[in-house]
């Protein structure tokens, strides 16, 4: 129960952007993926590093947790308030605070959503790419390490975030870094946040690193009769060193799930969709090298997306696809999970997968960033009966154990959160002591996002 | 001075890899550039991670301090034993430990050198691209955050470490991730390790991307009136999107310098040394659009290497511009200092630079690796005049603040060391106190190159 003393304080200071609503609380306990309510006891909507900064304290004297909220897209439970306390919603710190075009970086509040700001750079030339399909708040992707379908090209995060500016536990402010492209000072404390997810301070602002707007883009999509097959053409691609844009794996179920969702007539098989960019001269070479490999691997015809607006169907097809899966049987929940291993056991990695799903009651779709060796497994499930949690635990817990095996990793974007803790210290070992003892340097009442990442 | 106990177990353990020699430890106290020679009272060779842990154990127990030292190449006075103690030698961890072809990474020991990891992967149609100009340790490499010549293309240390093995102060041993090209679970200690110049742990063993040799490799040259207009080109090239391989810009003194030393009759005149990496045909046209662009700013034509040994001659002489500057010279040392600025910012810090140095008396050549708005002045100074060094001190404080007030970094690439603690807080203000406080976390009696990094 949070103290009426702190109630009193936020009802003054923030008024309408305060709440303590039973409905609100409960919209901001939970995310995208299937995971238990964990309603926070109020949400405040912050504005400014400086009312993130006056939040903090309050919480700080009053030691309650802080969780923070973007768009709610997260896929582990990063949301969840596990030990209740105050949701801080950041979606109203939705501003583009600065453009630099001839740097090719822009400053954004953590609010942003990445579809917003890839509107507000129409007619700049240059384009932010991560794309994690959903339309989440870049402090959210910055917490959770976020990639998706073009970090095989244009790398995740990790690779896009040039500062952070985060609110520190006793309320102090950092700017991790200044805007130059690289630096060698100190230790690197952005890509100490990027992935921290919400455990290590109040991110207000962000830095990002921008991208010109290719000259030629071209999209395809070509069907394979087996994962398997397609696996290995993608695998091929990427030893070629081919700068693929996108190369996304799609299984039979989640085509079937698209079709059905975003009325298209794709057939039903193991399908690839690509991405080419580059000077047109270079992007007919990549579709050229990429359509032979694909040919040898059993692959059939590509079929192009001409027009922009076929590429937007055939990409927002894909992006649907947690939607559409989760359609495929009213009524259910998806409960989404991901992997990431090194690509040469990658084929591997998802045919024994596919064994044990196809072994199982639940429905669960494919789709993978699988140039990066990255896939997920959508669990469609009954959140009411146990037999079904039980069964996608088992699978994950399966799943997880056996990228481990082939040197992967438990999550390559979805992060920790809640859902993947017990497999950190399977996977880190003795790293756990160390980001242990890196948060209590840094957070040493544990106020924010307690019971997340790092320890339960 | 070292405890007789200690230096008995270490003689007992280590033999013939151990030493108090003065000069084998005078030759350990000092790095490429000029700084003041610090010795260390010992050094040992280690070949193991196991021998690295009974070492740190052994200082631990003594409260001894220890500086790691890989090939010697560091710029800002990283190796200086401050406190006395142990220096590490790790030139004997000299093993290629594995080489994934498929994956497209590598194992290695820390004190494999570059050229010595690009000469192991002859014939496997991959390499290793980080490139600072001198043949680094890996394990220095890592520890700076090194770049270079092609980090503009293929990104630095930051972007081409996969995981690291460290010895922790209490002599736990951690691997900071699997090898997976990307994962989400945890904070990111592989990127706290890259960038911690031996603050944090002893890193014994190295996973690093690898890329696959280019089809067609083009290199060329180019003269420019002014450094100025040669920079303007480069800016514009990089807005262009043009994935150059290298861009490197050498002012009429450097070139004057290599001339001299390489034997070759450059006109001395500002010139960017260029690289493009691609298929033959993306190859030809990238280099006809930049040539486009060098023109427009007032460049020459370009002058081509084609063939492979003309190509490494160019960069040999660029690589060897260092020994060059300083052989301008005769019996003077050098001292190289670099800054990184967003490049839009770039024409106006070197113009201003080299206003200030035209100024002085000292003789100071520019390097710079321009597309990453990141540039080095080269001090030839004789450190026995106290009035050389204070005025190398003086334009090397100015040129940082520069930086600093233009959005820049202290340094890029060389590191902060001892040379530029003092600029540390100026750029980074209390992000300060935090790295402190997780150095502190993970090595709380400071046994770990103290005096270096974060604090003096």
């Amino acid at each position: 129960m949070l103290d009426q003393g702190l109630l009193n304080q936020l009802q003054n200071r923030f008024g309408d952007r305060f709440s303590t609503g039973k409905s609100v609380c409960e919209q901001h306990g939970t995310g995208e993926s299937w995971v238990e309510l964990k309603a926070p006891e109020a949400v405040v909507w912050i504005q400014s590093t400086e009312e993130a900064v006056e939040l903090v304290k309050l919480c700080a004297e009053y030691q309650v947790p802080i969780t923070p909220y973007g768009a709610g897209t997260s896929l582990e439970g990063h949301v969840q308030a596990l030990k209740g306390g105050i949701c801080v919603d950041l979606s109203q710190m939705d501003q583009v605070i600065a453009v630099n075009n001839q740097d090719m970086d822009c400053v954004v509040q953590p609010g942003v959503t990445r579809k917003q700001l890839n509107q507000h750079l129409n007619e700049t030339g240059l384009f932010f790419p991560v794309d994690p399909g959903a339309d989440a708040s870049i402090g959210g992707m910055v917490s959770t390490r976020a990639s998706g379908t073009n970090a095989v090209r244009y790398g995740t995060m990790k690779d896009n975030v040039l500062n952070v500016t985060a609110v520190l536990a006793d309320g102090r402010v950092i700017k991790t870094a200044q805007r130059a492209r690289k630096s060698s000072a100190g230790y690197d404390l952005t890509r100490l946040f990027v992935g921290s997810e919400g455990t290590l301070g109040l991110i207000t602002e962000v830095t990002l690193k921008l991208h010109p707007i290719p000259e030629a883009t071209s999209a395809a999509r070509c069907n394979f009769p087996s994962v398997d097959e397609a696996v290995q053409a993608v695998i091929q691609v990427i030893q070629c060193g081919i700068p693929m844009a996108r190369i996304e794996l799609l299984d039979e179920l989640s085509i079937k799930a698209i079709n059905g969702y975003s009325k298209m007539t794709l057939p039903e098989q193991p399908t690839l969709f690509l991405e080419f960019h580059g000077s047109q001269q270079a992007v007919t070479e990549q579709a050229e090298w990429v359509a032979s490999l694909v040919s040898e691997n059993g692959g059939g015809d590509f079929v192009w997306a001409v027009q922009t607006e076929d590429r937007t169907r055939i990409w927002e097809a894909r992006h649907n696809a947690y939607y559409a899966s989760v359609a495929l049987r009213p009524g259910c929940k998806g409960w989404s999970t991901d992997v990431c291993v090194p690509i040469s056991a990658l084929a591997d990695c998802i045919r024994e997968t596919q064994q044990d799903l196809s072994g199982s009651f639940l429905m669960a779709p494919i789709v993978g960033h699988v140039g990066d060796g990255n896939f997920h497994v959508l669990f469609l499930i009954d959140p009411d009966k146990s037999e079904e949690i039980e069964e996608a635990y088992r699978l994950n817990g399966r799943m997880v154990e056996r990228a481990l095996k082939l040197g992967g990793t438990c999550t390559g974007e979805h992060g920790i959160g809640v859902g993947k803790l017990k497999y950190l210290r399977q996977e880190l070992g003795d790293c756990v002591d160390v980001m242990q003892s890196i948060k209590l340097a840094l957070d040493p009442n544990q106020l924010f996002n307690p019971g997340k990442t790092i320890w339960g």
